[in-house]
């Protein structure tokens, strides 16, 4: 049972400090690890954490379930050294975003120490321990990816963590994971990264720009803001998805580019209307979400 | 001064409706004309107009002051209409999100007919009279786009009116309204249609799709919920500055997807922290403007 468990988490960010709060109550200990000591005396002092360290020996050898939260490469880069530090029977789970990668450094576990993949679909563009906050995960789908060796014990382990802050786990393979994301989280990322930077170029040359920009602007711009060095991450850990989408955005672009210098009203009104519906549907599906669970859904 | 003045509003959607509202006080009579029946008479029985009709003559003919506020092309095939209606000494401002092609309309004004661009930087995705608030143009940007003849009475009265409703006004040429507006608020919505219709092909084969999408999606996919008509409007009226920024987009696109796939870290990098900085630079703008007029900031 998870209450029973030391749970110690490696990466003091918005996520992790996130998990942390949320965890209090549910399990015996939440200890955090940074490799930065002033976020480390920070999770401290707030009472984030109720052991803190920037020692990763130290900060995970008493844990029963570890959580690496991290970005992608740096969860990679952390596996192999977890990996021989880890006491038999330990439960290693991480939350980062893509999730191939990771389940693919996860085979090198030594037998006896249980894996599984992670990754909550919710987030700020903030980034760091300042922006956490213990609802983060409240009425949002996680999704876990088992290995194929993966214990039904460590499963529901992970699932009695997922239930205990609040979110709601979904098992998924580690491809159709990060299939999914590509479409739903890394593209908005990149159409939001190409969006600022024509923008500012704009606005070199006429400050108006910034001046005029309404929520439209708001909104389409704001993950473009998301921290640099884990979208990086995210974007050459799941290439495989992301390169054809984002060329299909670009071609979606141009046709629509040429329909309009063409004046051809009957395709751009056909693709704007597919455009509409496409939105609708999505709504309707968070909408018989939010009624079927009753959770928060500010999604 | 307004408040002396019979204002009449063409089009009682979500735009004409909301500026309705904000009228009220501000104006001796608001009068509302929509070719919809069932609208005017929404529009009478919630007191959103002080009297309604369906038929143009009717109620432009009283008016000082003419407020078109449909989608751009019903715009530009209602100022010949209204033209031969106008009683000298009429100011008729649009409210039209596009301002070349009126403008260029609005040259066939007779003489003594007064005429303004007009273009306040705010709206929902949702159209129709029902998502009117009065409270829609409050501290917003309030673009108008004056005509070589109009009179600075004439200009006055449309600055007078933006100040009643609560917004800023900020005089510009039609020609920079479009370019600007191309960038800050054309792109992003061919972007969310993009994003939209890439996102629902993937849908129709995997309804996870929906359920995992979270709230980087929602704020990207959003202007893709736009009226179509509205949207097509504007598309087709600012072809000469939409068509470059969508190109200039795709181009973004494909480097990007490049760079993945070539795994160009230090490219990669480079674009997406130019973007994270484009992001910074506007917030600023926005942060300074809120300090500056301490007016709602909800923008």
């Amino acid at each position: 049972m998870l209450r029973d468990k030391t749970v110690t988490i490696v990466g003091l960010g918005l996520m992790g400090g996130s998990l942390a709060l949320a965890l209090h109550g549910h399990c015996a200990v939440v200890r955090g690890m940074d490799h930065d000591p002033a976020v480390v005396a920070m999770a401290i002092r707030r009472g984030i954490v109720d052991i803190g360290s920037t020692d990763l020996a130290e900060a995970i050898t008493p844990a029963d379930l570890v959580v690496l939260a991290t970005p992608v490469r740096t969860i990679l880069a952390l596996i192999p050294q977890v990996s021989s530090l880890l006491r038999p029977g330990t439960l290693l789970l991480d939350i980062g975003s893509t999730k191939t990668a990771i389940m693919t450094a996860m085979a090198s576990l030594p037998p006896g120490v249980e894996g599984i993949g992670g990754h909550p679909l919710c987030g700020k563009e903030i980034a760091g321990l300042t922006a956490a906050q213990g609802d983060l995960y409240q009425g949002k789908v996680f999704v876990l990816t088992p290995r194929p060796q993966t214990s039904p014990a460590a499963l529901t382990l992970a699932q009695g963590l997922v239930q205990a802050i609040g979110a709601r786990p979904q098992v998924l393979t580690p491809e159709h994971h990060d299939r999914l994301v590509a479409a739903i989280s890394h593209l908005p990322y990149l159409e939001s990264a190409a969006l600022a930077q024509i923008a500012a170029e704009r606005a070199t040359a006429d400050p108006l720009v910034w001046w005029l920009a309404a929520s439209g602007f708001r909104d389409t711009s704001r993950l473009a803001a998301s921290d640099v060095t884990m979208m990086l991450d995210i974007l050459l850990t799941n290439g495989v998805h992301i390169v054809p989408l984002a060329r299909q955005a670009a071609a979606q672009l141009e046709a629509m580019a040429a329909w309009i210098e063409a004046g051809d009203e009957v395709a751009l009104r056909h693709a704007l209307h597919d455009s509409q519906e496409a939105v609708v549907s999505y709504r309707l599906v968070q909408e018989q979400y939010c009624q079927q669970t009753l959770a928060s859904c500010q999604r």
